[in-house]
């Protein structure tokens, strides 16, 4: 970094943040419409731009901007995105520019007070809410229609003229942060505190999740062993062993809720409040005010929102539903049928057939949830929400609902409709650990393979040129803009909740499936931090209180849980032998069982608060003291409200009428 | 009124608020030290207090004493209490004293801007925060310690010096009030405004929670006439009608929580905050600082408190509930016995006998009531509880607990293990229609005329010396002051909690339930009104914004009604015949069908949003603009510190090692 800031000696401090991209046959007058809007930003202290990288190599892309800012500019975005920062009391507050000083680790003119990652957000904030004003269309496009408040950046986006906006690594610090995180193999926590300044909350949460469901399934997993080696057939043995996962997965879950708490108002996004947040870049409406803050943004009806919910996706989900659940019964239906035709006149080729149904199921499984990933995006987008987060919420939902079908209704089927607890155990198994294989080798190490081998070219034809084992800056940017994009930590917490779904749904039937998990999740913190670091581009951070819909997610599935293993443990031949003559009278203790399980969950749900007290307080107070500075604000109000209605008694008699 | 603004005429423009009653033998010492302490606020602004009232009777007790105060003192007061009052801009803001002009209705001096209701709870808050300073004992009394923190008049009033405080009634509004509410029969809605603007927002909210749940009742009133008189003994028939009322229940119970939301929104409780109450009267602990406000006040260990709920008044619930179920038990088995005697030889004496376990357990349930009631005030209070609305969560938690165990559990044991569905009906049918009658007639009937008897009396004593229809003042001060003290809500939303039982637990047996209790509803309306008004004392007001606790009751016993209609739909011999062979299929169904139901609640719940969106909007935008003016206040806050910090870098040479 040090050697760009020499390299534009004109810019001086320039430090390059974000890089945008435009096409390579962007019309000239489209170009410099958008740079001359971002410039009009720099006049107000706005970000400083960079001109185009790398004029002088014909085959790169002309098109390739820089985006940095000054110190001050970033300082004043911070308090427009409304970041909270460590105050030198030690309290959490919002950062404001004018108070600048006050706030723990400000020195000088700011320069380190914000990480990069930060500074990032601020200016991807920037250019988000670049909008439209009188423009009605993009300068060179006539067909690319703007109007009154749309988001510039997000309309050429997604006309396909700007390519990509991402912000650049910091190879000094990624490399400090790699050989703390991932790169010796020790026993230690991670550095989620630095993960934290170099990806953001959203990201660390991830991370700090998946270390704790680790760790909190460590006892099940040791537990698990013992039943695994000593019990294998008689299932019904592991009655304990399932009480005591029931009781612990929810212990489990409430105690994150706390303990991601103290991690996000460690960092400042606990009190974040929704209502302040800036609409998401793709939320479109007529230029309307904010009924909360009264500023001027795109207004959308709530109502009409709603009626797409709910007359148009959820019958659509509802139907995506129904259809895997019968793509599943033709499944069964077919390997029955090979099944049958195998034992009647056994052959090479029927032998073969075996593994016909299983293999179209899979491809037509994985089929069915890339079309539904499409169509569920889609009509996520076309709901037109008015924040990220509730984008996110509703778009997770979708995908979730079908994805734990596709996963877990042939197991289910297994369970409870076919009773088959050898094939289910060895579904289980096969499903587990396949899908536990396959995932980090796609996930991780395979794009890692690819991107190395493509680095290594780079690095040979850079090598042909110029003799240096440090690639120039220009070379840097574009080998970062070749890297594919990290999509978010959606596909990481789906594998999570799955796995989750694996060890808690039919535990009493395969304990040793805890085991596996944490085996697996100790290589997945590896494979994910390296595909982190080294695989995709810098994600943008995403600030984020606590992991979402997902924390939801993990209690609906642990409330299944006790639902799935009272039935398999009514259901296994052992306690049945207890009730030879009556049935019925083993469903209803079973029944009574379960319900005495929910009723516990809710109560400890209940009972267990979700924030630490320490932190309720502190809450509280700063709550406090803003209601106290609202009261002094009046009061100033009221006092230059009481000079005008001075002035309006001593107006009144003449210019009563005219008022 | 105004003819005792006449009567003192020493005290210009003194209107009468609370009444302070002293024990006759008072030590004069306390009574001029206590009288000193509230003067003591009087010269910084405090309240008036009014001399003894009725020195020339001899009869009566010299120690009874008014408490005023100027307009001016309560205004700070409403302040200092939190009051949230309509803007001059639509919004709701909590009340100043500086910034009085730009509230609504604000006019003149403030007279008529606090009614008379808020003026009493002013003063009641005034009293209760008086607190110990240097004084170690009561005047006079060597033996009444006090501490530094101590609530004097809670001290006072435990060891009985204080008999009681109580907000005096304005006769005219009263009789305004009483017109428009209960004096003629007629169809229209309860003023609820008025209603909370004389008695305060938490019995409003119960009259507005009782007239919602009324009308909310009356489709399942109305569906319920036909079945009861056209099917009454297969009552498989009404499984319609109980999918019906699940729904129903579900529905009604989460648009309250938005009803209710509106109404608290507008009177200016929504949005008031529980960490800024102060602590209750009753609160005792070593006078420290609120870690929130940081101002001087009793604290008490968390842990302390909470070792005391779950290591002693847990186990004093449950072990009362245990007991509570043997009584149960032995009542059924003594029933079991009298019949078998009775069936054997039939004479007159066992026919008599037949009534008596009834009799008994009656007895024997309601004395257990009482000194269960007794217990659970004590532990409660020795819980020590910060806030009274805490203090009240958990009281009524634990009374009703038990009442629910004493009312439900033999309907259940009669319907789930006897199995005797005409028995349930008929035991239904008894439970409602006595306890609805006793309690109206034990509840407001016989007060009033226990009430009005006495005050016929009194006049008669005062037709002797003074004729004239009106009282004088100082003798309805006396007269209300020999009136009984309301309460609480407590025993009147247990009431209604104990008939939403009757009706939604075993809706599908006893259909006609829901009629019934809206007829009940109807006459409880006019019966706590006139209660209210006419029998007892005015009560304080009390700030609420929901009905609290109660509304987890009312939605916990919802859910158990779900598992109970499905059981007793599941035990009908009409379902039975359906599945004629296997019962375990049956017992499957019911359960499936119950968990969706249940399901199918929790989605309900999640779906409608507790705060209608526009009072959320309007909640949001104060909560913006506070912390807008947070920002502000640093701002300033900064501007000065820059100062001090500019000094200390002038003085930092000589003096730093003072520092």
């Amino acid at each position: 970094v040090e050697a760009v800031k020499m390299s534009f000696a004109d810019q001086t401090q320039f430090t390059p943040l974000v890089v945008c991209e435009l096409a390579e046959d962007t019309k000239e007058e489209a170009v410099e419409w958008l740079l001359s809007r971002i410039k009009e930003k720099q006049r107000n202290g706005g970000d400083r731009l960079l001109p185009a990288l790398s004029q002088d190599d014909k085959k790169e892309n002309p098109n390739i901007f820089l985006v940095g800012a000054s110190w001050q500019r970033l300082l004043i975005g911070a308090e427009d995105l409304g970041l909270i920062k460590e105050f030198s009391d030690g309290s959490m507050r919002t950062f404001t520019y004018a108070n600048r000083e006050d706030f723990k680790d400000f020195q000088g003119d700011g320069d380190g007070f914000l990480s990069m990652a930060e500074c990032q957000l601020i200016i991807k904030h920037e250019l988000d809410t670049l909008r439209a004003k009188q423009e009605t269309y993009v300068p060179g496009y006539p067909k690319i229609k703007l109007y009154p408040g749309k988001s510039i950046v997000r309309r050429m986006h997604s006309k396909g003229i700007l390519l990509q906006i991402f912000p650049l690594h910091d190879k000094e610090e990624l490399k400090r942060l790699s050989s703390t995180w991932y790169q010796q193999i020790r026993m230690a926590f991670q550095p989620l505190d630095d993960i934290r300044r170099y990806f953001g909350e959203s990201l660390a949460l991830y991370f700090g999740f998946l270390e704790y469901f680790t760790l909190a399934m460590l006892p099940m997993a040791i537990i698990g062993i013992p039943y695994y080696f000593f019990d294998w057939e008689n299932y019904d043995n592991y009655v304990v062993f399932a009480i005591c996962n029931l009781i612990w997965t929810t212990v489990m879950l409430e105690m994150w809720k706390r303990f991601g708490a103290c991690l996000a108002y460690s960092w400042g996004t606990l009190s974040r409040k929704k209502a302040f947040e800036e609409p998401r870049p793709g939320f479109h409406g007529v230029l309307g005010h904010n009924p909360v803050t009264g500023r001027e943004e795109p207004v959308y009806p709530n109502a009409k929102r709603h009626l797409r919910i709910y007359l148009v996706s959820l019958p659509f989900v509802l139907l995506c539903l129904y259809v895997s659940l019968c793509v599943m019964m033709v499944y069964f239906d077919a390997e029955g049928w090979v099944l049958g035709l195998h034992d009647v006149e056994p052959t090479f080729w029927t032998g073969l057939l075996l593994f016909l149904p299983s293999i179209v199921y899979a491809v037509v499984i994985e089929i069915m949830n890339r079309l539904y990933r499409y169509a569920a995006e889609f009509l996520t987008d076309w709901e037109n929400h008015r924040l990220e987060s509730t984008y996110q919420n509703h778009l997770t939902l979708k995908v979730l609902v079908f994805n734990f079908l596709n996963c877990f209704a042939s197991l289910f089927y297994i369970a409870f409709v076919m009773q088959d607890m050898p094939l289910l155990r060895q579904s289980l198994a096969t499903l587990l650990i396949t899908s536990q294989i396959l995932n980090q080798f796609l996930e991780a190490f395979l794009p890692f393979w690819l991107q190395k081998r493509r680095n290594k070219r780079v690095q040979r034809n850079e090598s042909q040129t110029a003799l240096g084992s440090k690639l120039p800056f220009e070379k840097q940017v574009m080998l970062e803009a070749d890297m594919s994009t990290y999509l978010g930590t959606f596909d990481d917490y789906l594998e999570l909740f799955l796995l989750f779904g694996y060890v808690s749904l039919f535990s009493c039937v395969y304990p040793i499936a805890a085991l596996l998990v944490v085996l697996n999740n100790v290589t997945e913190i590896y494979s994910d931090a390296l595909k982190i670091c080294q695989v995709f581009k810098r994600p943008f951070s995403e600030p984020a209180a606590n992991i979402g819909v997902w924390q939801l997610a993990f209690e609906s599935m642990s409330i299944i849980a006790v639902v799935t293993n009272c039935a398999l443990i009514g259901m296994s031949p052992q306690v049945k032998s207890y009730f030879p003559e009556s049935e019925s009278q083993l469903i209803l203790l079973v029944v009574a069982v379960e319900h005495v399980f929910l009723v516990l969950k809710f109560i400890l749900a209940f009972v267990i608060p979700d924030i630490p007290k320490h932190i309720q307080i502190k809450l509280a107070r700063v709550e406090f003291e803003s209601m106290e500075a609202l009261k002094k604000k009046v009061n100033e109000g009221n006092s230059s409200s009481f000079w005008k209605s001075l002035k309006l008694h001593i107006t009144v008699p003449g210019q009563e009428r005219w008022c």
